[in-house]
């Protein structure tokens, strides 16, 4: 139904001097008022009523590109269905919005691929910053993407990046003793991060070796995918081994909850047979049921403490990235308990 | 450490001019390779190694100010912590990355607002079009929008907007019957969708009042926000009333969770003394110990078809706007059970 006078384009069509006029207010008030600055209530109510009615779309962002600046932060994290990222991204938006800036986000598929092409789209979208919380890409890919624009890694440490985490080797002794103590000798760690990946996320798998050591112990290691259904699988394995682990230190509570399946699958009760140690703090962790014993490593914190870095990027000429790390807790719940006899 | 050479401003100095001598090709096969056309694989890899070693950020966007078209999907989502929006998500990536385009999200924060500023982020973006789960916007304000940049709601049907969805009145009838088949007559239900919304959201609920007055019983509701803790409220108060209900059907599983909690905190046995069932069947409900009854609405499918009408937006010309609506599917797990004599 395109005609001459441009009704079947008129998505594209309508101006800022089209919306002042419905509005009965200057165009530059009209500016104004999309670009956040000063304007009373009232002239913003009849300027985006009058936009509205007129279906226009203010170009932020071509008049961001003179100004090199779009008020927005990227967020990528890892996988949607890992609840330890909506931690993060709470604490993050928490900061972000009080400081009127706005967040888009792009999700990676660890099942297919190291997340850059999310990444990517954050850049192209000319975002000011990136959080990265979760990120698989390796150190050098990461330094050079911090060249083209500042970049924040939650949860892990990478020179030359400014990042917040949590001490992880500590975290992975704290879950480690704790089932130590219990007078468990024969446990397993899963996870999904392999040594020759040499992440920082390996700390964890550290912790737990040093406490294993200190016991006099031997390392039972078992490697998964991303998912509870991977993990389930692998602990499925461990348990029907011969000699089979009493307890079970999963990198992460999605892994723990796969490792809850798996006792149930073959008929163990937690934590009489098998004690089950997480890592996050995720929420639905404590729901009775579950219960999980796991680490809190602040992840709205986190959040909080990346963001801050994310609108405050350090100057080409600082040299120096910001490493924030805060400490661990252990949380003890209802899957674990004293070693089988 | 800014100096005459641009050293301190590299970031936005580096043009596509200077990539192409690097990679030793021509600006023109630059172009094409960050276009995303056709470019050896050899060429590619060259074209991007020094792009990242140079740190050169493409803009993609200024590019695409011309063509109008971004190649990119926005999809805006209510809440992280509800993981039917993980499933939904997963089924749109599978079709947008399959139609090699990119996703970029916005999330609302559905305890402090309706998300229209997570929206306009998106548009802001210049997407090509918005898949809106769980959006809380009016009906009248998606049509303004749509009249901007196409849009496609998932789980909700509005005149004039694309859509797919369930019948949800269907779904509250199967949730609400097994129920009264097992025996209950005092069944409450708890949602935080109010009837002065007037959202197609309410099906559920209608669903929910039609096997009622058919059986001969009386609605108990009960509403909350958004969070799983407040439905632990509302379902502790329902529960602590004289005549308490014996069962509780719940707008979505993140709600059932919270009345599991609340069942745990006043000592009542699921299902013995009281029976769940939840709406949306999120992964984390099969889990044993949670075992949550519940709806299945086939999210990943839903994701998939949105993905495919974001893919081939209506022209202008088409009046009728899309639905597409399926069966939901009950599925019985552990919540459930015969009510109490």
């Amino acid at each position: 139904m395109a005609n001459s006078d441009g009704q079947g384009d008129s998505r594209a069509s309508v101006t800022m001097e089209n919306v002042a006029r419905a509005a009965g207010v200057s165009r530059a008030l009209v500016s104004k008022a999309f670009r956040g600055k000063g304007v009373s209530e009232a002239s913003r109510a009849a300027i985006f009523a009058a936009a509205d009615q007129l279906g226009y779309r203010h170009n932020r962002l071509a008049a961001s590109l003179a100004s090199q600046q779009t008020d927005t932060i990227g967020f990528f994290f890892l996988d949607l269905y890992n609840e330890v990222f909506a931690d993060i991204y709470t604490g993050l938006a928490r900061v972000v919005e009080r400081a009127n800036k706005r967040i888009v986000l792009a999700i990676g598929d660890p099942r297919r691929g190291d997340g850059r092409e999310a990444v990517e789209s954050l850049l192209d979208m000319r975002v000011d910053a990136i959080v990265l919380a979760g990120t698989l890409l390796a150190d050098e890919q990461l330094e050079a993407l911090n060249r083209s624009t500042p970049l924040v890694a939650v949860t892990r440490f990478v020179a030359g990046i400014d990042s917040a985490g949590v001490d992880d080797r500590l975290g992975g002794r704290l879950a480690t003793e704790h089932l130590v103590q219990l007078g468990h000798r024969r446990i397993a760690y899963i996870s999904y991060h392999r040594p020759e990946q040499g992440f920082s996320y390996l700390e964890r798998a550290r912790g737990y070796a040093d406490v294993l050591a200190d016991a006099g112990a031997s390392p039972i290691v078992a490697y998964t995918d991303f998912t509870r259904e991977s993990a389930r699988e692998a602990a499925r394995e461990l348990l029907t081994s011969p000699d089979r682990p009493t307890a079970i230190f999963a990198h992460n509570d999605l892994l723990a909850l796969g490792v809850i399946e798996a006792a149930a699958d073959l008929g163990l009760e937690v934590p009489r047979d098998l004690s089950i140690v997480g890592y996050d703090d995720i929420q639905v962790g404590s729901i009775p049921g579950i219960g999980l014993t796991t680490v809190n490593h602040r992840a709205q914190r986190l959040g909080e403490v990346a963001a801050e870095m994310a609108l405050a990027p350090r100057d080409a000429a600082q040299q120096v990235a910001r490493h924030r790390m805060f400490d661990p807790e252990l949380i003890v719940r209802a899957t674990t308990g004293p070693a089988p006899e």
